[in-house]
């Protein structure tokens, strides 16, 4: 059995190329990837998104699941060796919407911008605020983010400028994947959940904080996030993270019938950000407010569609202890606390040639380490 | 030549179906539909969205706009009489943005929620402000709009309530369709417009005010919007709209260079709003402060990718006068002034039942009235 995350309680999906086969349908297991196009032949398998297999339904996911673990207990399949693979998008992404789940950051972001006021808004605990987000620009992790330009103003500034974002960050995100989706006008419970979405992904919603400051009011980010979004090319199933399921924190205010959850679907991970492969934060999921059934119950309760391929994040994981919070906005403290690094360099916002990793670990099924591997960028200096 | 806004300066390009032939694409000529599928046999023309053809850049739209006007004044093609055809929705929607770039409207808005405030925001002259909506509820006109329920808090309520919507609202709004999509990375200059856009159509955002206000704080609209937008299904291209071409009002602040303007692309369009056949509004386009070239440019100015199949909004359509405002929310004053219809009855926001309808004309080539048809929509009542 592998002993790096990727046993047979994780099987978690993705698309893979080599050098001599075009994108297809894989699953990762130990230190290489199951061809499942060659080993089935299925026609969803032999595409290059997710998308078709994931249209199929639960009853297709729960079957390719578990014939995929009677194929690697009960035989040896040769599998690709993982240093041979290119790993691409693994969704056709539809819809995407980023939500701002987890009360620490929330209360961070309210008491570094707002330090005299009540640090969370009054809707924040009654619903999962959320915003629609730009889809061409999600990436595969790997690939290179550009920094992006735009208008800045500075409080002391009597009018914008133009020029490369100073205040770059990522923000460490959990992002979930819709298989089925939903006709316009009808409404998907929480309950629901499990029959609509496929799996969950890592996700890095890149920020560049002071476009963001100067455009989002009223409206809320635009530019300041539509440049990337990176989320982690292997899907982990839902079925993988049964084990992982817990309950949300206590409430502090009652939440309204379609946003009560019949089922507890808080997660337990793991989750790690590092700064050039140094670890700066190890934010824990199951401290987020709103769970992933309570946001598909909100998106869809005005009768909001749900498409294949459709990606909503969780917002920012950030835990209570200073060093598990999820964006250097905060482990900077709003840029006045700088981190010192290793090196005894120190750090506000990201730079030119770092590279930020998410890495996301949880125990599946028997207590097995399964991971989600990891979401990876470097950044590119800003276009001329 | 046709006299009712469809003859040869115009030309828009619709998909239609008949009980007969599969939606295919086509162009509206007085009262038909030309089937270019038919009489031509491309096979951009023998799909179900215009995004085949839109890809195909500005060079192919010029030949085939140059082929169909040859055809349609020197032969007599056989068209599909109007009253036989279903028009579909035009495009695929790739990512969906709406911006908010009329003074008057963002002006209105402001004064009516923050009545002892600047009524614009200091960003607003700066910057055209804009949001990501949501792609997969984007309707063809004609598409009845069920009352959206959500989460709703008046001032004076301890907690939120669920329920239907109360303030349910049109935004009279023009639609840019792009054709020619650009990679993530570069930047489409205002100056590049003409390359990418490939056509506009009317667009009302379906708004639901009470669960907007609600939510909307700090990240902007969600399902306030998101549970529909309508289209009109006649696409006109931007090569029938040059000779509307104007320049936008004067600048009361300098603009960024990225949103300087090499070209005029201000559009002179005469909109109109009727509830249940009745005229209420009739806010003129030309009034807009920025345009839609630098809504594109502003758009892809961070990096952002642009795809076949982008739709973005101008925002609601307001002039400087009361009967020129583009939303109920304004022309009611926030529902503290109800309109008296014709029939004596009282109006602030849309009861079920009621039919919105949003049409727009402009002068074409050679002074030829040129129509956008109409988007609309009528109101059911909320999901049980």
């Amino acid at each position: 059995m592998p002993q790096n995350g990727f046993g047979l309680a994780n099987l978690p999906y993705g698309v893979f190329s080599t050098p001599d086969r075009s994108p297809r349908v894989g699953v990762r297991y130990g230190d290489g990837v199951l061809d499942l196009a060659e080993a089935f032949g299925e026609t969803y398998f032999a595409t290059a998104t997710l998308n078709e297999l994931m249209a199929q339904g639960r009853q297709v996911w729960d079957r390719e699941r578990a014939r995929i673990t009677r194929l690697l207990s009960e035989r040896a399949p040769s599998l690709v060796p993982i240093e041979d693979v290119t790993m691409h998008l693994p969704i056709k992404v539809a819809d995407y919407v980023d939500f701002y789940a987890s009360e620490h950051h929330a209360s961070n972001v309210g008491r570094i911008f707002r330090p005299d006021a009540e640090p969370l808004l009054p809707n924040w605990r009654h619903l999962p605020v959320g915003y629609h987000g730009r889809s061409s620009t999600i990436v595969v992790s790997g690939t290179d983010i550009v920094r992006p330009s735009g208008q800045t103003k500075g409080p002391q500034d009597d009018a914008p400028t133009y020029g490369p974002c100073r205040r770059l960050d990522v923000e460490v995100e959990v992002g979930y994947i819709v298989g089925v989706g939903a006709p316009m006008g009808g409404r998907v419970s929480g309950a629901e959940f499990a029959d609509h979405v496929f799996g969950c992904v890592l996700l890095n919603d890149w920020s560049a904080r002071d476009i963001q400051a100067w455009e989002y009011v009223p409206l809320g980010p635009h530019l300041g996030k539509s440049f990337a979004t990176s989320i982690s090319p292997w899907v982990v199933p839902l079925a993988a993270l049964e084990p992982a399921r817990t309950g949300p924190p206590a409430r502090t205010v009652p939440l309204l019938p379609y946003l009560q959850e019949g089922e507890d679907w808080a997660l337990r991970l793991e989750l790690e950000l590092e700064l050039n492969g140094e670890t700066v934060s190890r934010p824990p999921y199951d401290t987020m407010y709103f769970t992933g059934a309570q946001m598909l119950a909100h998106l869809t309760v005005n009768g909001a569609a749900l498409s294949t391929g459709d990606l909503y994040g969780s917002g920012t994981v950030s835990g209570p202890e200073p060093d598990q919070r999820g964006s250097f906005l905060e482990l900077s403290w709003g840029g006045t606390e700088p981190l010192t690094l290793a090196d005894g360099s120190q750090r506000t916002f990201l730079q030119d040639g770092d590279t930020a990793t998410i890495r996301g670990t949880f125990t599946g099924a028997g207590g097995e380490l399964c991971s989600f591997g990891e979401v990876t960028g470097r950044i590119l200096p800003a276009a001329g």
